[in-house]
């Protein structure tokens, strides 16, 4: 019984692997769309947010069987407990992703983005600090590594500072987008806001995992 | 043993209960702070929120503390499961009518809407919506009615409609106002679009209590 307990547990930790490094791989994605103007990366991205809802779903169904059959408790419950909220977070990461592509596919050939060296290099910037967060997604949930969680959760700031910043570009006098171009891009800004506060929620859990403690409330910010 | 459990099945429910009014109250507030320019309900929007963050801590602490004590199965076990998933969907709908508060707090006295009266007409509409989706949310849960849990559901695509709309009154030639005024816009539709999103997950997780089921995937919108 402890063998299947055992074998429950990994089973349960691969497929969350499998799901950060598809999550990791929707932000890179949105990236390259977004500011490479990848329109074949685009379609990925927007056609891929199906399997990671499977492997999110799949994750905490079996988390929820655990629970029933294995009353988990102590470090093992916590996992489990922080598992379904860590997936449920990486799942709207995936849709994050995919809604900054679907955007990119929407505007094409055109980016959403106007030619404007101000706005471009902002959201340069974004896609800069989303990509070292993608990348430090699944080796901090695969080893628990709670130095690069507090990493991810302080570095956050700078996100909001880079989001903050977007909203100085548009309302300048200087700033001539259209109104479209002005909506796509207080709404790419947000996604890529909301990505990184999502990444801080799943670096939370990480925390949560290994001391059992929940780090102060929610990232600040407007956070829906 | 069977008696503490009930009572911390009750004690469960009632802070729930106290969450889920608090979050109704908030939502009719954040409407009236912004169609009726509501000052002092705006201000208490904004405070609110904290209490509910707390209240939602609470009842998601008392249910991982249910699991590691009291091993539920079946039915209990979906209510705490359900109960964490909900409770975390709760205190974001709080904190997405704290941002309706303070935008409304930020642009005061005047409006964040523009005197136009389509975009008052579609905000209107968006009000009355979560002014309907806000009462039904207390019975839906305190009864798990899964009657009302169908409507909140069914009845979402009416306010991603009215959202869509939005977008096509401002994009409209004749629309003329500001920029700040354009993302004030847009970024309100989006908060109180995804209220009736979050309004969804929680319908969901009534239905899963008394059903076993999930119903489908998050509601289609950009979601995060």
């Amino acid at each position: 019984m402890r063998v299947i307990y055992n074998q429950e547990l990994k089973d349960v930790a691969d497929d969350v692997e499998h799901l950060t490094q598809a999550v990791s791989q929707a932000m890179h994605g949105a990236g390259k769309a977004l500011i490479d103007g990848d329109m074949d990366t685009a379609r990925a991205v927007a056609n891929g947010d199906k399997a990671i809802d499977e492997i999110a779903k799949r994750v905490i169904d079996q988390c929820v069987r655990f629970l029933a059959q294995q009353s988990p408790v102590a470090t093992d419950l916590r996992v489990i407990v922080a598992t379904q909220r860590l997936s449920t977070t990486l799942e709207r990461m995936g849709d994050l992703a995919q809604h900054i592509a679907l955007t990119v596919l929407r505007t094409s050939p055109s980016s959403p983005l106007p030619d404007d060296e101000a706005t471009r290099a902002v959201f340069q910037r974004m896609r800069e600090f989303l990509d070292i967060t993608a990348d430090r997604l699944p080796g901090m949930l695969a080893d628990r590594d709670t130095g690069t969680a507090e990493e991810v959760i302080r570095d956050d700031n700078q996100l909001d500072e880079m989001h903050d910043r977007t909203f100085d570009v548009v309302l300048s006098d200087s700033w001539n987008g259209t109104k479209q171009q002005l909506i796509d891009v207080v709404l790419l800004a947000r996604f890529m806001e909301r990505l990184g506060d999502h990444a801080v929620s799943v670096a939370r859990q990480v925390v949560y995992i290994v001391s059992g403690f929940d780090p102060s409330k929610e990232p600040q910010g407007l956070d829906d």
